[in-house]
């Protein structure tokens, strides 16, 4: 199992159209059939130390193998999201687990 | 849907013992059945700038809502979780996504 978690700050968090065009963009994600369960999110409304809730939008995309999610970033529909939304986010933080 | 995901950074990640206690730990959880999906994980060979790959075991637990969560937090297993392997981590990084 391969669990691809990212999690994206928006350049203009005000902007409830850069919200909306994020979170088309990342929806549009969940097509690609290499993923074999996808999780679009923003924060809860936990809070405590260890918590970060700074960011605006989150993936949790899990894949059967590096192989799937290697496919997965190549994807036409995954390099439209990029060439597309890229714009929208000061910073994105990836983290790839397998186990 | 409630994704929990927790990052953990072993006090002494040179220890084979405390890989092998927190692994048996986080493995434990798994029989919570207030958990929807249980993803338990360490980093992949994946390699880019936005990547963080520092730490030594990753938790994906996806839960119906909020209130599935919650009691997943004041389990007994996650108690005694936390009672026997809090000293194996120097910091444990939580984010926690509502979609």
């Amino acid at each position: 199992m391969f669990v691809h978690t990212v999690f994206f700050w928006l350049k203009h968090p005000e902007s409830q159209a850069d919200h909306d065009a994020l979170r088309a963009g990342l929806g549009s994600l969940k097509e690609i059939t290499d993923i074999s369960a996808a999780y679009v999110g923003t924060p809860a409304e936990t809070r405590r130390p260890v918590i970060d809730h700074s960011y605006d939008f989150s993936i949790t995309f899990v894949f059967a193998d590096k192989a799937a999610h290697d496919t997965y970033q190549e994807h036409p529909i995954h390099l439209k999201f990029v060439d597309t939304c890229a714009h929208l986010w000061t910073r994105v933080q990836v983290y790839d687990a397998v186990g």
